[in-house]
Order: structure tokens, then C-alpha cells, then sequence
């Protein structure tokens, strides 16, 4: 237990320190080429769940920036439950992903799943994305850490919020303060969905961190229907975005095809999405607010 | 499994019939003393954990509605994990809450325990609620589902969503089609909060049936400043209503104060709840309308 | 809280009292008919899950006392999932439940469901069973504990350890403190098997308590093939007993069939058990001695 | 799915094929210098959580072997939740437990946390040990795989039995058959017990799989009074052994103190695991038979 002095006041006693609101009562805003991250407005980050070739990852890019994407993702690696599924185009990927922030002006969030090639990854990507699995595998949070770049921790599975603050603290206390925290589901006794989305997490994160946080619907239903309906309620609980799997043809993804939504189906998303974002006055950012 | 023929096309198999979508595809709207459950508003209803006496149900009934709610809440059996904790005022409580209705023209709604008082409390109440640990005490739901009153059937802490509308099926099965789910939270690992909000749980029963369903934040999250940013989650995802604990002094509740908001801030509540439910097209229902 | 003064020495702090080793330093012997449960030697509960008729209940309540078991087990009102399943033969399950226990010498432990028909139960059975699903149905509690019958308390899938202690505790508050616990398995993520058996809760509920602890490993895993190794893994770990499920023809049987073991295997699980019961010093107690 | 043809009959279709009994019926038996793990005898592996000191480790090494042990588990790199514990003495670690091998004559365990180091933990140990955290850290599976070291693989606490069998297949994938099972304890909502030990997990994963199956009852309970009644559970259930937490003063261990048996009751859970071991005919596996 660390021993805290915030303002002179009492000592509190809190597992964590960098990453907590008594060190910094002031939210943490994150800037990845000129778009905010836990500011103002709401973002959205959209795009396939693994690159699959050029002209998909292409296509779904310029797709989602015309409907109100504002940051790109795309997976290079993808951790798979089995060794006989596809698992990602590696470095071709990371080289398609920054053609497409070339073309649309997007940048772009990509998983880094090993020491071995975070300076790869971070070559090219703007955000570095811990994922699920990893978010207690230290000698990667140090690495990735090192880089410099903002890092988007997603949640693992099992961990409580205060292991994943943990985690957090992990990259801060290696020198990188640019955590982005990502809500993806919890496992749980329940089948009707692929894991729990566990909302209550965006508010308690925020009352404890200064820390951005965002939620990851697609992983954290693993059904396109609720993907929607699930945005909706995270940003009304004051998350501070959202980040989307869209694919040309979700029936045809070579991967999480279940969870995606179509272009026509995204489009209709953000148009809700900006509604409750309206109402709980943090407007969607937007990619012209940028160029 | 039980087949089901829908408009002369292929039979589905689905474990349950009646509160199905493919049995009934339009909205089931329950009507309270003219206050509409499921229908194009939004519900609040408030009040005590538990009627621990009547000014404060009566202080308390007069201020929600003020604030916003058009239904009132109150336990007069209240379940306790220990057998040394306060059980409720039983009768007398049942009779307060009569008066506060008379007063403030509100109905109530009330937990029923046990199929030897059902017919009792029937006699008082306007809803009859079936609490968590009930959700599968199948004598319990027969025995309510007799009285001919809407049923609010929380969702047990362990039950899936297909066991809550098997159990709603039990009572529309013995004759009652007036079924309120109500998501008030389940059990997981997390211990930052009470219950794991299953706000994914709405969107999925709105797409299974045709029945209202309402969230309980108090309860889901166990922790009062969680309370308004869930309830907002809540009505962004499609719930018709939220149900929500007010107490005059959380501090000195006999139960549940840790979960309750003051008048003050269920006040608060209303107004940033009325703001979502705007924006996705449902009002809040108010009481004048109904006078 | 409760302060409970063991021995003159420092107050402990507890939510229980009659239920702690702090109370009652020695263990609780429970006897039925001459048959101890929690004494020196392992008890082994055996029967259909539900009564079906009278045929089958005799056929198997003579082959489970020939392999070795000491109570049979039986339900005549089942808690079913679907309204459309089958629920139970009754009072008529009842009445041949007393006809077997003459047949064979053998005491039964039934489910009680409802408090209005807690007397009916009382008349007939020995032991009588609180479901999982009821574990905290406060009322059912109260009631069934004024027969003065021992009660067979099941775990709530979702209960913690302390949560059924304290179930317990509300028995033995309402004046009988003739309780057994008895482990049948919590709701956990894992969908291999139909619960997860959690048999720390046996150690754990040794060194808390002093009442008996068996184990249900037919419910518990919901596969037959599980249910003769944690059969042996209950006893090594402490368990009094066990409480299997046995059908002349599993693959026939109106509920439980996949966790049901023909009379074949439950003799050679007896044997095995045997065994371990030899190995941790408390033999199996066998009907000879109590005739 | 892959299509598995097993003896001509017809093909199964099961999520994996190296790690699946279709495959291989017979049973798979590691040796690890002269040690057989998964074959006929039972194999305690113990010491302490963390390498703290040269004395430490030659002290535990020392009495465990003493008291029973046939191999010695020691942490070099240790995955910590908080940024500011103790995370191992790294390489020093490895070369006292290459000193302790030399002085004991048993072989020892240790865990490899990232694919920069496995080259050099391979140096020094006789099987790696992948952490629970890394169960699905597929790149560090494949690195370990391919030192061609026997894999003992822990159980990530939200993983499936399948989602299990699957890391194993991973490895086997890559080439190397020798993989150990290890069951340490599932996330539930049980908080009496700091994980839930899921020990249907050893009879399922035997009827399923040909690998061999061990148990860790330290981390799997995190109590130590619940480490020696869970450890025969284990072996009575089918476990081909065990792996146990020591310390010469749990109360001043680094790490994991609270479930660390001391050296003396580490004496007494062997003889107590070796009635269990005879009574299923899988006597202990003795250092002597080896010299």
C-alpha cells in the first residue's frame, strides 16, 4: 500500500499512486495527431477486426471516416484461442494500416503481443493496444511503455478494476502516463453474450483515475445487434469513447465476423451515438475539426 | 423445447413460448392506475429500501415525485443474509404505503416473499415484485401470478437470460402475462461493486420478447455514486424504466443505505436521466399527465 | 456483527453465532433412525433425482442399499427450470418414499418447497432438503426449521461460504439446530461442466463451523463421468457424505438423466469411495450396523 | 473444428487434435531426469513461491526433499499485480536453483515470463512453467515450445477446460508434445478463498486429453490451512501430482506468505497425500528410486 499526500491533507492508502485522482485531480487528455482522447468530445475509433488485404482495410477505412470514425484500428497480430486460426498479416499489415492513415488522415491503433516486436509495431502505430490477454504480462506493458507511445490497455477478462489500475500503474511507473483504459467484457456465467460488458467500470474508473476510458462493445457482447445499444449506454455513463469492429462483409471476416457491424449498420451507429453524445454535452469529435 | 409456428413460416425451437417475440412480435405495455409500463415514456419509480416508518415514507413518497417518479417503492418484507438484520415492518408497512399512494396519487410496488401472505399484500399493492433470491421459487410465481396484478420479476443474481424468461414464463404460463423483467445486477469476481450490472441484458430481452424491462441501479451497483451514470447507461440502451432507492438519510437507513441517493440527488438523477431519454425518443413520464 | 465470548477470552467479531466453532467448539453429530451424519464414519445418500413411480423408486432404493448407501433420496416436488417440464409426483412421491423406507430400513431426505406444504413434507420425510434455488427463501427457512426435522441445506449457485452460513444461521435462530450443509456446486464461466463443484467449501466450512458438510457431486458437475472421482475428492477433503443420483435407466429419466449413474457404476463408486474413506480414517457407515 | 479420424471409426470433430485423446489413447509419460511425471506413481513438486535468498532456497530444497518432494519449483521472474512488489532475483534465482539441483539431486521448475528470456531460463531449468497471466500468450507458448523442455502449463483463472486445451495444442503445434496441465485455481464470485480450485477439471481434462494433470492447491485456495485437505482432493480425483507452496517462515516470505506451508506441515500433508496415493494405487514417487 502506497502512502498518499494529496494537497497536504490526509494521507490516504491506495494500492496505486501515478494513475490515481488524488495524485492528479485533473482528468488526463491525450493527443494522438491533433484528436483528443478524454477531452471534450467523444471519439470513435472503427475498423476491421484483423487486416485482411489491402482493399478491405482500405475500403473499411475510408468507409468509417465518412460516417464519423476519427481514429482507425485494425489488428496486424491476433492472439487466437486456436494454432490452426488466422492469425494476422503481421508487418504487412502495420505497412497497410499506415497507407490508410496516409490516404484518409486517420492514425491508427494496432495490439503489440510481444517484447520481440514492440519496436516493430511502434514504428508504425500511433496508439499501442494491450489486449485482454496480456494486460498482466509486465515485461510487455515495460516495453511498450518505453516506446513512448499512448497505450490502450483493454481489461483483462478476470481482472477487477483495481488489478487493471494495476496494470496501468505497471506503464506509468515505467515513465509512459499516456494510458487509455478500454472496457471489453468480463467472463462471466452468462452465455447469451460473449462476456459481460461491465459499464460500472467507466464510472468507478473515473471517480478513482484521471485516466481516459473507453469501451470496446464488439468484444464486450460478441453480438453486432447489441453493439449499438451498448455504445449508447457507455457513452451516457460518461465514457470518453468508443472503439468499433467494422468489416465490408461481416459474414466473409476472417475473424470475429459474428461481432462486427456492416458500413451501413456503423453509419446508422454513429448517428445514435452522436444523440446521447449531444445530450450528455460531449459532441462527437470529428476528423475536419483536424485537418 | 417447444416448437413454435410464427405467420405459417419454419417452426423455431425455443425453450420458451409465451414471452417470446415470435409468439408476440408487438410490445406488451402494462397499465398501472394509467401509467404505462413499456409503452413510448420512460418509468421512474422510487423510494425506500425498506418503510422504516411513516413520515419517512410519506417525506420520501411526496419528494420523488416532486423530483421526477411516477411510481413509489417500498419494502415491507425485506430478505436479509443475516437473521439479525431489520426484516420489515410487514403489515404496517403494506398500509403506509397504501396511505402514501392515497396522498400522493402514486401506486406502488412491493415485494412479495412468501405464498402466505401473496394474497395479502395483493390486497395493498399495485405491483408485485418477485425479488432476486425468488426469481426461481416457482410456488412464489404461481401464487403471484394468480392475484391477476403485474409481476416485476428481478433477475436472480446466478440466472442467465434464458432462465429469467423461462421464469417470467412460469407466470404467463399460469395465466399472467403482465411481466416486468427487471435487471438488477449478477454475480461475478468483481468487488468494486455489489452485483455486475448486466446492461446487456436489456437490449438482448428487448430482441428475445416482448415484455418491459426496467434496471435497478441501486442494487446492480451497490454504491450510491454509480446510481444516476448507470441509470443514464440504462435508458441509452433501451430500458423503459429505472427503479431507484431514496432515502431521507442514507446514513441512517436500516437497509441498503450505502445504495441510496438523497432526495437531492435523485433530483439531480431526473434531470440528467430526462436528457437521455430525449435524446433516444422516450420522454419521462410525468405524473401530471396522468391526473 | 456479533460478539461472540468464547471461553472467557477475547471477543470475536462474526456476522454468525450458533453456526461458528466460536459457539460450539465440537463437532455436530446429526442422528436419523441410527444413522449419524458427521460422526466417525462416511454416510452415502443415494436415489433418483425425482420419484417416477412406484416401481422405479423400489427398484433402486433395494439396489443402492445392497451397493452400500444408508439414506435414500428422492424428490417429490422438483423446482423446474420450464414450466413445461416435469414437476414432480407429489404427495403420492411422498407416500411411496415412506413405502421404500419400510421396505428397506432406509431413512429419506425430500425436498420441501413451499412453506404451505412444509408440514405435508415433515410428516413423511426424515431429513428434509432446502434446494439450492431456496437457500435464502427466509421463510421456507423459518418454517421448515419449526418441524424440527434436520435440515439438509443445499448452497445457493451463486452463495458465497458466509452467505450460507448464515442461511444456516436462520435455522438455527428459528430454534433447530439440526443442520447439514451440503455442497452441490456454484455458477462460475466455466460451461465444461454443468456447475463448478467448489470443494475448498469443505475444509473452509470444517474449520468455521461444526455442523456436518456432504457433498452432491451429481448436480454439482452435471456429467456422470465426474461424479465417482469428486466423489472420492469430497470424501478426501473432509466431507461427512455424499449425495448421489441413481436411475435404473439414466438415459429414461423424466430430470437429470446425464448426471444420473446406473446401479452398475454406483457400486463401483461406492467401492471406490470405500477406499478413501478407509484411507482418511472414517470408514462408510453401512446399514448392517444400524439394523 | 478439425476432422479427427480415430481407428477408421467415424471422424470426430473436436476444437483440437495433438493434445486430444482420439489421437493419442494411451496416456502421455514425461521424464525429467529419471522423474516420471503422469505415470504410475504420484509426483510432489514444492519449494518456496519466490527465490529470495541463496539460504532460502538451499534450506527449502533441502527439507522438502527430505520430507518427500521429488522436484523443486522456485520463482526467478515473478509477475506481481503491483508495480512496487518484489519481482524475482532473476538469473542470481536460476543459478541458486541450479545449485540446489546439484546439492539435492531434484530437478526444478521455474516460470519463463517473456520470449527475451526464455533462451536463458532453458539454460538453467528442467521444465518451464508458463503462468496462469500467460496461458494465452501465444508467442511465449511457441518460444517455450521450441527449447524443447517439458511445458507445465498453468491454468489462465478465466480460462475454459477447452480454451486450455487449446494453449496445450499451441504448443504441441509448434512441436513439442511434452506438456503438463496444471490446475491453480478459476475467478468466481467466492471470496473466502482467493481463487475457486476447480478439481472436476483433472477427471474432465483425463478423460479428454492424454497429457498429464497436476494440482496447486497454494495459489488455487491462497489459504494455507486448505493446502493439505485440497491436496489429497486432488490426487484422490486422478492427479498425476501436485505442486506446493514452502517456506521456512511463511510469515516473512516475500510473496504469497498467507499460503505457504511451513516445512513441518509440509511433512505432515505428505504422509497425509500418501495414504490418499496408496488407497488409489498411485503410491509416491520417492527421490531414492531415482539415485
Amino acid at each position: 500500500m502506497i502512502e498518499i499526500m494529496n494537497d497536504g491533507a490526509t494521507p490516504m492508502h491506495l494500492p496505486y499512486k501515478l494513475a490515481g485522482r488524488e495524485f492528479k485531480p485533473e482528468r488526463t487528455v491525450i493527443k494522438v495527431r491533433g484528436i483528443e482522447i478524454g477531452g471534450d468530445k467523444t471519439v470513435i475509433i472503427a475498423g476491421p477486426c484483423a487486416v485482411e488485404s489491402r482493399d478491405q482495410l482500405l475500403q473499411t477505412a475510408r468507409s468509417v471516416k465518412k460516417a464519423g470514425a476519427v481514429l482507425l484500428r485494425g489488428g496486424a497480430y491476433k492472439p487466437r484461442t486456436s494454432p490452426y486460426s488466422f492469425h494476422g498479416m503481421e508487418e504487412e499489415a502495420l505497412e497497410i494500416l499506415a497507407q490508410a492513415r496516409e490516404v484518409t488522415g486517420m492514425p491508427f491503433v494496432t495490439e503489440v503481443m510481444d517484447t520481440k516486436n514492440v519496436d516493430l509495431v511502434a514504428q508504425y502505430a500511433d496508439i499501442l493496444q494491450i489486449g485482454a490477454r496480456n494486460m498482466q504480462n509486465f515485461f510487455l506493458l515495460r516495453e511498450a511503455a518505453a516506446t513512448g507511445k499512448p497505450i490502450l490497455l483493454k481489461r483483462g477478462p478476470a481482472a477487477t478494476i483495481e488489478e487493471w489500475i494495476l496494470a496501468a500503474e505497471h506503464i506509468m511507473a515505467a515513465g509512459n502516463h499516456q494510458v487509455i483504459f478500454c472496457e471489453r467484457g468480463i467472463r462471466t456465467f452468462e452465455t447469451g453474450t460473449r462476456y459481460t460488458l461491465d459499464l460500472s467500470a467507466v464510472p468507478m474508473l473515473k471517480q478513482l483515475s484521471h485516466l481516459p476510458v473507453i469501451v470496446d462493445p464488439s468484444h464486450g457482447t460478441g453480438k453486432w445487434p447489441l453493439v449499438t445499444p451498448m455504445s449508447k449506454a457507455a457513452i451516457a455513463c460518461g465514457a470518453d469513447g468508443l472503439m468499433i469492429e467494422v468489416h465490408p462483409c461481416p459474414s466473409k471476416a476472417l475473424s470475429d465476423g459474428q461481432q462486427s457491424l456492416t458500413e451501413e449498420n456503423f453509419q446508422k451507429l454513429v448517428e445514435e451515438v452522436a444523440a446521447i453524445a449531444q445530450a450528455v454535452k460531449r459532441p462527437l469529435s470529428r476528423v475536419d475539426e483536424h485537418e
